[in-house]
C-alpha cells in the first residue's frame, strides 16, 4: 500500500484530478472506473479546469459505473445519474466512451471486463461503514466477481436510498465485488474528513475482514490511499 | 535487450512456443502479432501439441498479421494464407479473435491497435537483409507508423514475392512500421541457423540504421532475442 | 484468474521451467521466490536440463526463500537446506544471488523486499491443509506480513516436521504472509496429483478465508494457477 | 507517445510535479532520473510545496544523475552540482538515495542500472539543437549505452560550458545514451517557450536521426510529452 496524507482536501482533490489525467491522456485504450459522490467532488472540479488548460487525445479512455441502484421509472439508475451530473458530463466524455454496468448486463460483466481488456484504474471512496463500491458490510464476500442485491421497502438499505435520491427506490442494487476491483490494474482510495477516520484506521490497520469490506483493498499489489489529515488523524503508523 | 542462446532450433522453439501459450493464456484482452515463415514453425508445431495437453481458455487473445501483400485475384493476401495455414487453422483460432491489416485499412490501422488496447506482444523473425515485418531495407523509415509500399512487375521485390507464392503477387504492400512495433509493450526477436549470422550480428552489434531495419528493435525496453547457436555464433559479446 | 490444466505433471513442469526461464533471463534485477518441496521437482529438474542448452546473463535474478524453520544446531533452516539441494546448488545459483530470510531478521523483511525492489514472482505449490508458503490454517491471518510461528515440541507442527527432516526441529517458523505475497507482481501456484484435487476446488472455487489460507491467493490480480488434469479433477467449472 | 499541450508554463509545472510526486511515493524501490536545467525549476519549486503539504514514505525512491562534466577542481561535477542545489537540498533528498554517474565509475554504470533494477523514470528537457541529457548532435550515436565524450578547450563545448558555469570546465562530458534512456520503464520530456517550439516540431514530427537527438525518444512505447502552448506552436497536428 502506497499512502499519501495531505495536508488538507484541496490538496489530496489536486492530487487525485492529476493522477486521473494522467491516465486519461494514455495513447491507448485504458478503461476507468471512478466514483460518483462527496470524496472526487472537488477533484471533479479541479479535473473539469485541467482541461481548461491541459489538451490532449481523450478518445481512448472508457468510463465504467462501478456499481449501480435502479430508480422507479427511470432508465439510468442513481450511480449512473450522478455520474452523467458531477463526471461525465461536465468534463465532456462522449457517450461511446462510457461503459453502462446495470441490472440487466451484470451477469456478463466480468467477462465484458476482460474482454475490454481489465480495467486500469478503480478510484473510490469508503463509507463510514466500511464499504467500498457498491460492497456493503452485510453483504459482501470476498468470493465476489459483479453481482447483485435486491432491495426491499423494508430494508435498511431501502430508506437510507430514499433519503439519497429524489426518485423512489428501484429493487436491485448491482456492483463490482471484491474479486472485480482486486483484478484492477491499479486501484485508488480516497478520504477525507473527521468522520472517515475511524473507518480509515479499521480499514487499513485492522483486521482484513468481510465486515470492513474496504480492509481487503490492502491486499492489491498497487494500490494508493490518499487521505486528507482529518481521515488519517486515528491512524498509528 | 534480454538475449537467450539456445544449443539448436528444437530448443529455441520450445521456449518460443511456452512464451506464447504464457501469453495466450491471459485471463484479459491480449493482442499479438505472431509471424508467419520459416523461423516460427516449429514453434507453432510445439504449440499445437501444447493444445491437445494444456486446456486454458483461450478466447481473449486476439492475432495480427503485422504485414500484409496482396495477391492478384485473392481475397486473403499472402501473410494471412500463410497465417491461416501456419497457425490460425492448425491452432483452430476463431475468425473473431483474427484482426487483419490489409491494402484498404492500413491507414487507420494504428489508430485501430491504440484503440483495442495496444498491442501486447509481436514476435518477429529476422530477414538476411535485416528486415523485420514488412520493413525492407530500401523502404525503412524509423519514422514509419503502418505504411504502404507499392509493388511494380518490375520491381525486384516482386520477382523474390513471385517466387515466394503459387499466386501472382498484387501491388501494394502494407506492414507496421518501427513506429508501430516499438509502440508494443513486448518484442520477441527469433533466429535460426548459419544464414542469420551475418545478420544478426549486425543486427545487433552493429549500428542503428534504417539499412538494417531490426537494429533499431535494440532500443526497445522489452525486447527478448532467442537464437539458436547458429544464429548467434558471429556475436562478439 | 489464469487457469492452466494441463494433461499430466510432465507437461505442467514444462510450463513452470519455462515461466521460470523467462523470469530469470531478464536484462534488470528481478526477485524471484521459488518454493521447495514435490510440486516443482520435476520443473527444477527440466530448469537444470535447460541451463545446459540455452545461455542467458544469469546474474540479475534474486533468489528468496519464502519461508523458513529453524533447525536444532544448523546453520540454514529446512527450507534454505531444501532450497540448496533442490534448487540453488543444481543450477549453479551463486550464493550473492541468494536472499537469505531466517528467524533473525524476519522483522525487517518487507522492508528489505521493499528496499530491493519487491518481488517479481512468487512460485508457490499449496498443501492438502491449504497452507501456501507457511501460512498453516491455524495460524494465517491475511493482515500479516513477514511474521514468526513459535513451534513447541509437544505441536502437531513439531512432529510433523521431526518427520520431514533428518534434523530436530527448532523452536521457529517464519514466513512471508499474505501480505508479503500478494504485494509481489506475480504469483504462480501448482499442484498436482489426485491427492491436491479436494483443497484446490476449496481454494479456487469455495470461499475466500483464512482456513483455506491459498483461498486469498485469487484476490491477486496477476495469478497463475497451471494444475495437471488430477489435481484439476474435482473442478466444476 | 503521449502528448500533454498546458495552456503556460504553470500548468505544465504542476503536472509535472505530481507525475514525479506520484512515483517517488511508490512503496518499493524506485530509481529516478530528472533533469537539471531551466525547464523544470517551476515543477521543482512545486514539488517543494508539496512536500510541506504531502506527507508520504520517501525512502524507497533513488535518485540519479542521467550526464556529468567535470569540473576543475570541483569533486562534483556541474550536474550534481545543479541538481543539489535545484533539487535535493530543497527537496531534501538523503545522500544514500542519490546515485552519482561521473568519470570513474560510467563504464560499469550501465550494469549498475541494471543491477538496481532499470531505471523507472526518466525526466528530460530538450535543447534548441535536440539535445537530450548529454546527447549532443554532434556526439550522439543510437547504439550508445552510458559513454563519455571528451572536452578540450578549444571545442564550441567548452566554452559554452565556460558561460554556463562558474567554475572552470573540466575534460570529460558523461552522460546515459540513447540505450541507456530508452531502457527505461518510462520517459517524460518537458519543454516550454518559443524558443523551443522550432526544435520540438523537429523531434515530434521530423525525421528520426542523430542529428536531432531527442527524435528518437518517439520510439519508446511509454513516452509522454508535456509542452506549454508556446513550445508545441509549430506542432501542425
Amino acid at each position: 500500500m502506497k499512502l499519501l496524507i495531505t495536508k488538507d482536501y484541496e490538496t489530496l482533490s489536486q492530487l487525485t484530478a492529476d493522477l486521473i489525467l494522467l491516465k486519461w491522456s494514455e495513447n491507448h485504450r485504458v478503461n476507468l472506473a471512478l466514483t460518483a459522490g462527496a470524496s472526487p467532488k472537488r477533484a471533479y472540479e479541479i479535473l473539469a479546469e485541467r482541461l481548461q488548460t491541459v489538451h490532449f487525445d481523450q478518445s481512448f479512455a472508457h468510463f465504467y459505473n462501478f456499481d449501480e441502484i435502479t430508480l422507479k421509472d427511470q432508465e439510468d439508475g442513481l450511480t449512473m445519474q450522478a455520474l452523467m451530473q458531477e463526471l461525465f458530463q461536465p468534463l465532456g466524455i462522449e457517450a461511446e466512451n462510457i461503459e453502462v454496468l446495470n441490472a440487466e448486463n451484470y451477469q456478463d460483466y466480468d467477462y465484458q471486463i476482460a474482454e475490454d481488456g481489465g480495467l486500469d484504474l478503480v478510484l473510490m471512496g469508503i463509507g463510514e461503514d466500511g464499504h467500498f463500491c457498491g460492497n456493503l458490510p452485510e453483504f459482501t464476500s470476498f468470493d465476489y466477481g459483479v453481482y447483485r442485491v435486491p432491495i426491499n421497502p423494508g430494508d435498511e438499505l431501502y430508506q437510507l436510498l430514499d433519503q439519497a435520491t429524489s426518485h423512489t427506490p428501484g429493487t436491485e442494487m448491482v456492483t463490482f465485488g471484491p474479486q472485480t476491483v482486486l483484478a484492477a490494474k491499479e486501484l485508488v482510495l480516497i478520504a477525507n474528513g473527521k468522520k472517515k477516520a475511524a473507518i480509515i484506521k479499521q480499514a487499513l490497520e485492522g483486521t482484513i475482514t468481510e465486515d470492513v469490506p474496504a480492509s481487503v483493498l490492502r491486499l492489491h499489489p498497487n494500490l494508493t490511499v490518499i487521505l486528507d489529515q482529518e481521515a488519517a488523524s486515528e491512524l498509528t503508523a
